[in-house]
């Protein structure tokens, strides 16, 4: 059996943009059926939970007796089971795995920041300072993203577990109309979402946190 | 032929530090001899070489008719056909890959958005009142590190392509005097920088941008 650790509850703002949708949506793609664990959100800094996970954070997958943490390694772990998130090939395979590193480690980072400055820093006299260099390494990742989507209805050929992980990262940006300006990209992430798989996992992740599923 | 590509030159702060830094690192150790391909930085933002490296970054690594980039895929790339840099065992392994995705997704973009806000905003009046902040996390991020440590002389299990990553994520803060305040880190981070495969992968990094290599 499968075990998620997630958040028993979250603040209002965060409800269907826990970081265990990407687990809940590569699951449901790999008609995987999992059990969740709920951490109380005071007991992830307890000692307990930083022998597992030294960061305090979520999510974590308990598949037997493996555990594991970071959505990335989760999802490459959970893939390796499920040609149709990484493929057999290993060209094909390489290819994923580049846009997985790239999803988590060339353009999260900045949207995470920017997002963060607005979120948490937006009433202080500095934020406004630190906005515009902020927002145009924003910009010009996502043109970038843009410009990779040209030709392609993916990021590595067939829909895959890269496409999971930075249509989640896309989505730290919702309700910014940034993603909006580039249209290949705006129809990329809404491709990505129109997946009844990803419907699944984030319906069953604003149950959990007493919200109704979301008109399309 | 492994190629390895990266700048031909860089700002004098930078030599020591480009990214490309982790990749020969990974090569030596392996024992994999490589070649160098040299871009000049203005043409990194060129459509010719975006068809091959959507963001404009090195490094990238041709490997036959496979030709890859970010630094994780990368490593990782190489860590499959050498069990010094990934056990074979699939547990170890499994755990391997979570510290990969921990150095790249949870550690890195804190410490490289200190170090830009101090490199590249260092002057502007804002960023005196964004700093705190960007440290609390810092700091935070090193202490879990610290904690996972105790008793550990590597991340997970015997030494592999995730203290490469690490190491290379916690040279970041070189000169900020904030690993040093954690004795287990400092003593993790000199570890890895013992080992003569980084030695060697730093003094070319270093002899490629015209400066010999560092005392001890």
């Amino acid at each position: 059996m499968l075990t998620l650790t997630t958040f028993r509850s979250v603040p209002p703002f965060a409800a269907g943009y826990v970081r265990d949708l990407r687990v809940r949506w590569a699951l449901e793609e790999a008609g995987l059926p999992y059990e969740l664990r709920l951490l109380d959100f005071q007991d992830a800094a307890l000692p307990a939970y930083r022998k597992e996970q030294p960061f305090s954070q979520i999510p974590m997958l308990q598949d037997g007796d493996l555990r594991l943490f970071e959505s990335g390694a989760i999802l490459l772990h959970l893939a390796q089971r499920c040609p149709l998130l990484l493929p057999q090939d290993a060209h094909a395979r390489a290819q994923v795995t580049v846009w997985m590193f790239a999803a988590l480690n060339s353009v999260e980072p900045y949207l995470a920041e920017l997002v963060t400055l607005n979120l948490f820093h937006g009433d202080e006299d500095w934020a406004a300072g630190a906005r515009p260099a902020a927002e145009e390494m924003v910009r010009k990742r996502l043109r970038d993203l843009d410009d990779w989507l040209e030709g392609r209805g993916w990021l590595a050929g067939e829909f895959s577990a890269a496409d999971i992980l930075m249509t989640t990262v896309l989505r730290l940006l919702d309700g910014m109309e940034l993603v909006e300006r580039h249209d290949r990209l705006r129809a990329y992430r809404d491709r990505c979402m129109d997946r009844p798989a990803f419907g699944k996992a984030l319906a069953d992740q604003l149950a959990l946190y007493g919200q109704a599923p979301r008109a399309a």
